[in-house]
């Protein structure tokens, strides 16, 4: 499965990518790619998103130091979203904690 | 954190939801939730999604008996994304694989 093949069509240049910790499997953030963030993450081996809040790509960790170690990228059924395995340095959340979900929810 | 705190207007009523088998950790979907998806998931103990193709609330697996038992609901630090950690049963993927991110993307 090529960047290309990815249905950015759909998505209006928009995917979802779920990281996660290549060696805990724990689920760390949910951010969003274009096609050019992807393609930066592909040619550094550092995860890169399109921070919608910034209107343009960043590496992950930049400023933080925070960086993530690209390992594997998946694409589901669809290829319409992505999963990030990545080796995580440091905290990924910006409020220090391991994973951004840390709160569970309870009716 | 309860579901009324979560943040659904920012979001206009639909939250993503990254859905984790419990025991291996794996990613299995990347669905959506509305508030009553996130209700009936807390009052039956199984997992239910609003698919916007259908324009409804629908329990995972009514059809293909491939539930999940809902074991923790988790947010971020935004409140506006989830992570449901179930017990998958059968397959998660409705092309038979056991998860919907089964292809790698390459550069």
């Amino acid at each position: 499965m090529k960047i290309n093949e990815l249905d950015w069509e759909k998505m209006k240049g928009l995917l979802p990518v779920i990281t996660q910790e290549v060696n805990t499997l724990e689920v760390l953030t949910l951010a969003y790619v274009n096609r050019e963030a992807l393609e930066k993450t592909f040619e550094t081996g550092w995860a890169h998103y399109y921070r919608r809040s910034h209107g343009k790509v960043m590496k992950k960790g930049v400023t933080s130091g925070n960086v993530q170690r690209i390992v594997k990228v998946l694409t589901d059924c669809d290829n319409d979203s992505l999963v990030y395995l990545v080796e995580q340095t440091g905290p990924a959340c910006h409020l220090g904690e391991r994973t951004c979900f840390h709160k569970q929810v309870e009716a």
